[in-house]
């Protein structure tokens, strides 16, 4: 069904167009302007006419970084040192995780993501058949890459590296396009110089991105030194990353927090991608990222929640809200990265991240419709003095009423059309259950 | 009407009750327990019964620290400095305000708090006798204090600090006892030293707790210096007002952000209540306040939003995650600051701060019957592990269903009861714009 879409505010994010309308044919955004003048241009025959009178529209969302399927590991263990929450807890869970249980957890974190306007995913995981034919059912749109470990046994090695590649080629280009796939090296702490070279020299020779944690932790070089017994010297990671030519390929770097300003001549030099995830650095400790001076130095930065048992919500609206004020309150300067610079984050610049700008991030023609309608008439977002920062500073996920994806509604009046919630829910509790029983897990 | 309520979960927030029941009769929580043996004890005749099956029942939220009128000021201006924000854009419109924008506001702002758990909120603003107006209509509880300003025009001061009084004596224990007042000098910066021991003489006299901004920005002690030609040497501000007394009456302060170690002393032997506001303060790029530090010391702190056009939402959910998170980054200790601490910190510490814990802020007879009433099947809250953290760390205002305030159904199916929604969001939409229009300010 083509969809003609007439709404109070459409904001692309690069302008805010009042009383407009947008032209959707097949997947594609085919027109977009001034409701007047857009019904003058067309007749709507043959469209599903969709009112957002008092609405906003806005692109999807784009999660640049998650672990969708520890949704089932939510709440399991908070308020921890992360190797006590990693030893005691999230390891011994995993370690009991089957392919069913991987499948319902990324059931319900889509469900989430949907509800909230989360439109893109970047999610790097194990088992990723499982979380791709979630992907498949939901009509969301995902990057998902196989998380692979370099350390340890040569065998399982070279096994996951094995899985991974297959995984991407497999799934590139599925679900009608929605999925695109990247190669998943944990970490430079957890995979070797060699290990990591040999990712980019495959990642290269299929053309394919790469999506890696980067010092997310103010421990991770000497845990990386540790591991391969080197010494980093006065190099930062990112120096050493580069030293070995692993910016080569496009590189999706999730937190980044632990970065010295002499860096970002090479992220800039290689449109290194990152993914900023506020409130799981936040709730784990790990830092604040230098993200002012990252975004002057002309970086590109997305914003991500990261897996939903270390934030504990995949609500993007409350991730931007987080970006804005961390900053602010770290540089002790109010008026460093505002609501605009935000919701571009969330958007578009988070497409350049994922690579995907060509096809999402914004409202205009030639752009796949991946779109989220808002509902403002509530309390909270009222008065509307300015709609971007009412986007950012007062909407939440349960503002969203409406989602496109690839043309597709799989959001209506604030409900999933493509897969029934309540039964992934009932799944999703029993399947935590029997999964902490098996890892003789308690929460406390 | 009297109420069993019969839920999965009471969280009173000392001790999580499994399949729980309350008994309300009138205004109060008569008892407190196990379904099964308040089943057994009473009779349901008589009662209303609600089933809270899958739901959480917590103590109702407390709302510290807000100015509620100012919801009109949503998003005026946003990512500037405090001075260009209250120069050009709060303070022409504030001059502007009539004591129907200030009712319409609290309004506003009442029916936001209400969807989002808030039962009652310390309110510090002017033309407070349509703010009570409005807690009387609405059903909310609220403490409130007209705020008074002690520098300047010398008949101005006497008149507001005459308003002040006035209202406090007049409204004290209004609407059903829910209405309690406080006196509200503005800040050590806007008032003298001599001002403010007339404050505490005042307050002294007629038993009032007074209600004050203290240390939220690093520039204050200068502030307090050049408004008062002295110098403070090595005092802080904490140590400079108590060289005159003033925390010789009960003081709730907020902010509290440039508060040194040594004087929490001065704070523990007064027993000064501390508003905590971390959206605000990040938002304003204040500082953080030492809140781990000071709850180690013992000293009470509760949650507040501050004013809706610094934040710019009521939502005590999105506050008491903010708290949870923003003290473990600034630590770099992920243990601080744990969610069944910040939940008691949104209830009944917050209580403690208004000199309300023999009233409010915790489930147990004897009590007001303010509660809260959270759903729970949702796949942002899915699967429970654990309630303390689902509540702090996935839950938002939106998970609220029900909101019963001295034993009244305020709130039911997300809805307020007692006034007309979409009337008063009409009125806010139409009192801003003309407000703005007269104050000649524009919404960039």
């Amino acid at each position: 069904m083509d969809l003609f879409i007439i709404g109070s505010f459409i904001v692309t994010p690069y302008k805010v167009i009042k009383d407009g309308a947008i032209l959707i044919e097949g997947t594609d955004i085919v027109d977009v302007g001034k409701a007047r003048d857009l019904k003058s241009k067309y007749s709507t025959r043959g469209y599903e006419v969709i009112n957002a009178t008092n609405k906003a529209i806005i692109p999807g969302l784009i999660n640049t970084h998650t672990h969708a399927s520890m949704s089932l590991l939510r709440g399991v263990a908070d308020d921890a040192e992360l190797m006590d929450w990693l030893n005691n807890k999230i390891w011994p869970i995993e370690a009991k995780l089957t392919p069913e249980d991987i499948h319902v957890g990324a059931l319900l974190s889509i469900i989430e993501m949907l509800k909230s306007g989360t439109t893109t995913f970047n999610d790097m995981y194990f088992e990723m058949e499982e979380v791709a034919k979630a992907v498949e059912i939901t009509g969301i749109r995902a990057v998902l890459s196989r998380g692979l470990i370099g350390l340890g046994n040569e065998i399982n090695e070279k096994k996951s590296f094995k899985e991974g590649l297959t995984f991407a080629l497999k799934y590139q280009d599925a679900a009608d396009g929605r999925i695109k796939t990247m190669l998943g090296p944990h970490a430079p702490y957890t995979c070797s110089a060699e290990y990591l070279t040999d990712v980019v020299n495959v990642a290269k020779e299929h053309n394919l991105p790469i999506h890696i944690h980067i010092a997310e932790t103010k421990q991770e070089k000497k845990a990386i030194e540790d591991a391969f017994s080197i010494n980093l010297d006065n190099k930062g990671i990112i120096e050493y990353l580069d030293s070995f030519g692993f910016f080569q390929v496009p590189v999706v770097a999730a937190h980044m927090v632990w970065v010295d300003e002499r860096e970002y001549r090479i992220l800039k030099e290689h449109d290194v991608g990152i993914a900023h995830n506020p409130i799981s650095n936040m709730k784990l400790a790990s830092g604040i990222a230098p993200v002012p001076s990252m975004l002057e130095y002309g970086l590109y930065i997305g914003i991500g929640t990261d897996g939903p048992a270390s934030n504990n919500s995949l609500d993007m609206f409350r991730e931007m809200k987080a970006t804005a004020l961390i900053h602010k309150v770290n540089t002790l300067n109010p008026t460093v990265v505002p609501a605009l610079e935000v919701l571009k984050m969330g958007t578009i610049y988070g497409a350049h991240v994922l690579r995907l700008d060509h096809m999402i991030g914004s409202i205009e023609p030639g752009k796949k419709a991946d779109l989220v309608i808002l509902d403002l008439q509530k309390a909270h977002l009222s008065p509307l003095h300015n709609i971007v920062s009412s986007l950012i500073y007062s909407a939440t996920g349960c503002d969203v009423e409406k989602v496109i994806i690839n043309g597709n509604i799989v959001v209506n009046d604030g409900r999933v059309t493509t897969v029934n919630e309540q039964e992934v829910l009932k799944k999703a509790e029993e399947h935590a259950k029997a999964l902490l029983e098996r890892a003789n897990v308690t929460v406390d």
